[in-house]
């Protein structure tokens, strides 16, 4: 469990995403859902949570969702607000559009992807 | 344990990325070595290891040590020629370069990331 990398929110000001407020305790996605969006938090917390264990806190800044984008596979782990939440929605047309247009953005995931990748490493 | 996305080669058209070729059993590099460069399967196949224990099959078209590029950690694996193999070496600026260029490089790199990710959660 750790906490992520924090992103540079200007990408955000070049991209007409919605934003979506969560209560603590309520559920963002669960688990083999299918995912057709990633989010970015702009304020609050959330937990990403599988078999009942929090695998990151993703705070301010922080990206998670982006799996299920990235190969359009179901939803990794379930994501949960543990406290008030609000978080941004970046569809994949936006995804890909940032990924082009922001060789830092893409930069970001992949090591966002990389830390737990070696942390899962860790475990294993 | 399993095969990785293939890369289109084409991308190394544009690059002045040197060869290297490893005898079948030749390692390449070992776990917790520094990291400077990835590395493409030209020919050949290489066996990526931990702890004894054989996590992937590098074909022609995968990619593999691209972790330690993206945050400048360590090895997170050891990677082994199992037969005579012929890889491509690509180092930081060159990996910072076609992630800049080339938004469909990128993506491969995230698809195997998240690829890898799914395998490990699997086994946790």
């Amino acid at each position: 469990m750790g906490d992520e990398a924090s992103f540079d929110f200007s990408v955000l000001e070049r991209v007409d995403a919605p934003f979506r407020h969560f209560d603590a305790g309520q559920k963002i996605f669960l688990e083999e859902d299918a995912g057709d969006a990633m989010y970015m938090v702009r304020s609050g917390r959330v937990d990403l949570i599988t078999y009942g264990i929090v695998l990151e806190n993703v705070r301010p800044g922080g990206i998670f969702g982006e799996m299920a984008l990235i190969d359009d596979g179901p939803r990794s782990a379930a994501a949960m607000a543990s406290e008030p939440t609000e978080v941004v929605a970046i569809d994949k047309p936006t995804f890909l559009a940032i990924v082009r247009d922001d060789p830092q953005f893409a930069l970001k995931v992949m090591e966002l992807l990389a830390v737990r990748l070696r942390r899962m490493n860790k475990q294993v």
